[in-house]
């Protein structure tokens, strides 16, 4: 029986998975298959170019199944008008992550979605349940992408304590399997937010190159830092840093970002022709702690199917599947 | 029912919770009061001083329950001879922690102690594995003291995977209640260890005041680092660093750790100073990230029922739990 909490009761899906809105990585294909395998796809809305937004919303119009689209809290304020374009698309639930939510909630309410709100400490979370949030994403620094420091474990009881009898509490950064949506809901979230999983899926749009470094990879080879987004021109607020794998470019400038930002311009035009040509020693492949869990590249319902079947046995016959281990 | 995994059968123990070595906080009064309420203490044998540890054995000769004596490898291996002085109270087991325990094996087990190895990735687990551990504890950066990079929830499910049929895992770092203990055996460990929790306890041995600020503080204000190893004139090797609460000190000191050490012998005679006089505006209270969820200063005992008893409730009755959250 598919486990029922109640985020699963919220967002009217069977599993209480969701696919995390990656930027770029998270487009409608891979929303689709998440959705249709009785998750829940969220669009990675990302830093919001609008013509992708639309392209891909359109190819949205058809499914039959609960989805959402992801912002870049901040980001968006830059551009609120693209709020619109992804409300026309009528999805379940906006997520908003990485600044305060308050200026687009009653936008988003009253065209009847529910606001996800990606959160990293108490104080980011009680500003979103002020704002209205009727769910929280508490993410661990483990996870893929920008990120701060807390750990999913510390993270997810603490939120969860604050947010008792009000929303309900979904676990983000460092899950990929069944055990850990399993020991999330131990700690009382309603379910699990995935990012470096579904990147390592056939339906993501990222490289294959990309793909195939990610199973490659062993956990403990991914660094949260600014080299990337220095690399990349891309400044982000504290206190906000970015996880992803290691490679030569970060090896060769961790540690060394004054000297890189003073040599920004030619690091920048390197590192934006590596990005061109798919060269993932210099462009980083953005993913999270969870790598180590990581060996295959299968379909994203295979992978929302593998999971749900795990934690519900897990949870299910746990002393038989424990007394096995040793 | 108490939960019977193969940890507790090992061990002969009730409930899967251990007491962290804590070098001079797990006393002899701490490892029986653990141990009577049917967990498993562990005395801080730490960096060794024989006279404390031939006082401390002593005063467990009467103990009819099952203990361990742990220490600090790299630092047993300077003083080989303590090994006989632990051995000779006649412990279930000896835990050891930071380095390769292969020297010590065999005369371990020849005195037919059980071997515990606390590993901070897979190489080190392997090389646990190799030397005979009976038990590893996969201690992720969230705990107090000293440790590595590596996070809980990445660490604890690689480490089973590699010592599935083999040995039981133990989880350490960032947990303090049964929510924590349930979650982790969802990820396949046997039983979780913990410092912290244990620390702000009536029976530890550290100052009021450092427990004080144990219940006081959130967590994210711990810091792994190694400025109250340089102020303390305590090197260690690499990849080891200590976790504390954020103090004055810690908030002066850190990121002007090479000034520090140009100071070092002025910084030091004033840290001493403040360790005497137990001024921990100065002195490190070391402690990790599960002081979130530490408010109270109760008995061992009570820590440990209760651990016991969260976990029961949540591992039988899991949906119902989760339901009422929201
Ligand atoms: C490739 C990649 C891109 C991401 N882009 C975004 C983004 O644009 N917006 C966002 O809110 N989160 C983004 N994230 C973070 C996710 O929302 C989520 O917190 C994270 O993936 C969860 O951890 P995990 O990667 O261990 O599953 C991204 C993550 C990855 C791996
Ligand atoms: C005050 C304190 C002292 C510690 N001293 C030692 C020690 O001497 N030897 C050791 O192996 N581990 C030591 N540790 C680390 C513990 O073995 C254990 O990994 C850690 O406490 C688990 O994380 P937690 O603090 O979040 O429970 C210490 C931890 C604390 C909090």
């Amino acid at each position: 029986m598919p486990i029922a909490t109640p985020l699963t009761t919220l967002l009217k899906i069977t599993h209480p998975v969701l696919l995390a809105p990656m930027d770029i990585i998270a487009g409608s294909r891979l929303v689709t298959a998440v959705s249709r395998a009785g998750g829940f796809g969220v669009l990675g809305g990302g830093y919001g170019e609008k013509a992708w937004l639309e392209q891909e919303t359109a190819k949205l119009a058809g499914l039959r199944a609960p989805f959402g689209i992801g912002f870049i809290t901040w980001s968006l304020a830059k551009r609120p008008e693209l709020l619109d374009v992804a409300l026309a698309a009528k999805p379940s639930a906006i997520m908003l992550s990485f600044g305060d939510p308050a200026q687009f909630a009653a936008k988003i309410k009253s065209a009847g979605a529910r606001l996800i709100c990606q959160v990293q400490d108490e104080a980011m979370a009680r500003q979103a349940l002020d704002a209205g949030a009727d769910i929280l994403v508490a993410q661990g620094t483990e996870a893929g992408g920008h990120g701060a420091s807390r750990t999913t474990i510390d993270l997810v009881p603490a939120i969860v304590d604050l947010a008792v009898g009000r929303v309900p509490v979904v676990a983000a950064g460092g899950i990929a399997d069944g055990r850990g949506l399993a020991a999330m809901m131990m700690l009382g979230a309603s379910g699990v937010l995935l990012g470096t999983r579904f990147y390592a899926s056939l339906e993501a749009d990222g490289a294959d190159e990309a793909k195939r470094r990610i199973c490659a990879a062993n956990s403990g080879s991914t660094v949260r830092g600014i080299v990337f987004d220095l690399s990349r021109n891309n400044v982000w607020p504290a206190p906000f840093t970015g996880r992803c794998l290691v490679n030569d470019h970060a090896r060769r400038w961790i540690g060394r970002e004054v000297e890189l930002m003073q040599n920004v311009a030619a690091v920048a035009a390197d590192y934006a022709a590596a990005k061109v040509s798919g060269d993932f020693d210099i462009a980083a492949v953005i993913a999270g702690e969870a790598v180590g869990l990581i060996h295959d590249i299968p379909p994203a319902a295979e992978i929302v199917e593998r999971i749900a079947s795990e934690a519900e046995q897990l949870l299910a016959g746990r002393r038989n599947s424990i007394a096995s281990l040793a």
